[in-house]
């Protein structure tokens, strides 16, 4: 077959850990007998110094004119802290989030036996932690009317969600849930919000069509303390944009794995998919830079946007295999030998 | 001194532990000379039972005219998956905090030596946690006008904010800080919402206000994740209502002392105190359930409501003696011997 993939490096090790999932990915069409031509763009930061847009034309057409889009991460230190900022690297993604209509974020949390003991909690709590979030990603107060009233004393922010966005995101929910253990849990605050009631009543209506799986309703609040205390009592979650950027972060944390962490964010016609770590801008060009999560999120890209499990299934395993053998970067060489991010990238694009 | 303490039991264990934080009251007042007097009023959904309304102005009267609030928990499963009850406990909740002004929620986050080891988080990371979040209670998307439009199809919650209610919160935020260690921590999510550059850019002009308090701010989702990893290197953090709610109830687990954590809820003429813990409907009446999280929300009543730091000190010791001596309840009792929830009280108050 033959791809057309938009690759998105962004801003801090963005560049860098997209790199190896390129190699990594070329080894495995390779291997497989297919054809990827990748099709550079800019974003974030490095569009605003480019063209002073984090999302500009040309690469949203690049984007909608591929068959997927590999994303590294984007933020610069130089915009936090300046609430007054015109032009921010964040802009970019959720105007990318919205005109891709990228509508639901898939985010894994599962956990590496050889990295357990790095997790902040206690081994016995995490051990068989597999879950999987879907957030809502092109609705609620991320994309409602906001502005400033009273002179600016007084600031707002809409929150809307209508039933048709909920059932779309709702039914990805449903559909997950039936490949997995049938469990699936609805995270809102519907005893305060009324936009979580719509949530609750649109997933308690589609219950009736999917029979075999079993639906629980959690307050947010309830879900933040539970992911911390069972984790391994979730299996899949479906949840709003606001809270999902919160629980997902949360969850991220538990399993000791963050720099592993793939995701995806898909839309109707072309999905995206990134590691959920950031820019981090402090390691830029120093070749430290975990590329694991990058190189996951490439496998969830064959499985997912591709439909190739076994190419996706090669990715993990030399992934694995890599982390067996030790050939990690510092973060994970417990003192260890630690190879630098390209070469960890050649060491699997080698062993594909 | 004489007081009248409004006393609100509400539903589930509520009334069983509020008897043994009225009954250590009780003793700290005779050993130090004052006179209270408890006014009982209705709350929840024990007052939905008897009048129909969750916070009825009679209990609302009673609170107006007491010198503090002692709160126990409210909520009954009856109410719960029914997304279109009319009348709801939790709205009995927000009308109160709404009529009495409580607009600054104060949640503290220690541990305890002797219960760490219950944490799911390792010892490591929690040693030394003890931080306060003070969430903001009367605004925000809370209180922001929510409905329908679209027949229904269409639902939204407003959130909205002005400065004076930003400044007001963050005042307390950055009193406590001097009264701490003078490090504040400004959580919002400034980099999407116009109600967070708000919050960030008042916070950011009081800062010459307290030349000594050093403040960050950082965004909602890496605070749900360093909540996680390091506790201990938060001390006073200040946020609005909805990421208070998720954070805080976030952070009580962590310390492993959840049953133990007070809250106060503070306004410009009065103070409600009460046990974060929830109305815990399956063990109503089986004298089983903690009071010590009651009994320590008695304890701030008298240290921040009446100004006797000597009272609340001579109660934490008592709680502290009781830890010590294992006479605790079954959740606290590691195998060994379990007290009952009233022979908790009558331990501390004979012990007081
Ligand atoms: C950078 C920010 C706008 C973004 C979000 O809040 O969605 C990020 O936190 C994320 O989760 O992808
Ligand atoms: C019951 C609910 C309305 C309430 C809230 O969200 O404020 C509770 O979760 C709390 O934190 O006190």
């Amino acid at each position: 077959m033959k791809f057309n993939i938009a690759l998105l490096a962004g801003d801090g090790i963005g560049p860098e850990v997209i790199d190896q999932a390129v190699k990594v990915s070329d080894a495995v069409a390779k291997k497989f007998g297919h054809e990827i031509t990748w099709k550079p763009a800019l974003t974030g930061a490095a569009a605003i110094d480019a063209v002073g847009e984090p999302y500009p034309d040309e690469t949203h057409d690049v984007c909608a004119a591929s068959d997927a889009v590999l994303f590294g991460a984007i933020g610069h230190p130089r915009f936090d802290n300046d609430p007054s900022a015109k032009v921010r690297p964040e802009q970019g993604l959720l105007k990318m989030r919205k005109k891709l209509g990228l509508f639901a974020n898939v985010r894994p949390t599962f956990t590496f036996p050889s990295l357990i003991e790095k997790s902040p909690l206690k081994k016995e709590r995490i051990e068989g932690t597999d879950l999987v979030f879907l957030r809502e990603l092109t609705g609620g107060i991320y994309f409602g009317e906001k502005g400033r009233r009273d002179e600016g004393e007084t600031a707002y922010d809409n929150c809307v969600y209508t039933r048709a966005e909920v059932q779309r995101l709702a039914k990805k929910g449903f559909e997950l849930a039936m490949t997995r253990s049938k469990k699936l849990c609805c995270v809102d605050k519907a005893n305060v919000l009324e936009t979580s009631r719509l949530w609750r009543e649109t997933v308690q209506a589609m219950e009736k069509d999917y029979p075999e799986v079993e639906v629980s309703y959690e307050f947010v609040d309830a879900v933040a303390m539970r992911l911390v205390q069972w984790p391994n009592s979730y299996d899949v979650l479906i949840t709003e944009n606001l809270f999902g950027d919160i629980l997902t972060d949360e969850a991220s944390v538990i399993s000791g794995s963050m720099g592993l962490m793939p995701s995806a964010s898909m839309g109707s016609d072309i999905a995206l998919f990134e590691p959920i770590h950031g820019s981090y801008p402090q390691a830029t060009g120093l070749n430290i830079a975990n590329p694991l999560a990058t190189v996951l999120s490439a496998a969830m890209m064959f499985e997912t946007a591709f439909n190739l499990p076994e190419e996706g299934a090669a990715i993990r395993d030399v992934v694995n295999k890599s982390l067996a053998e030790g050939v990690v970067t510092e973060d994970l060489a417990n003192g260890g030998k630690a190879y630098g991010t390209k070469e960890v990238g050649d060491w699997l694009a080698a062993n594909i």
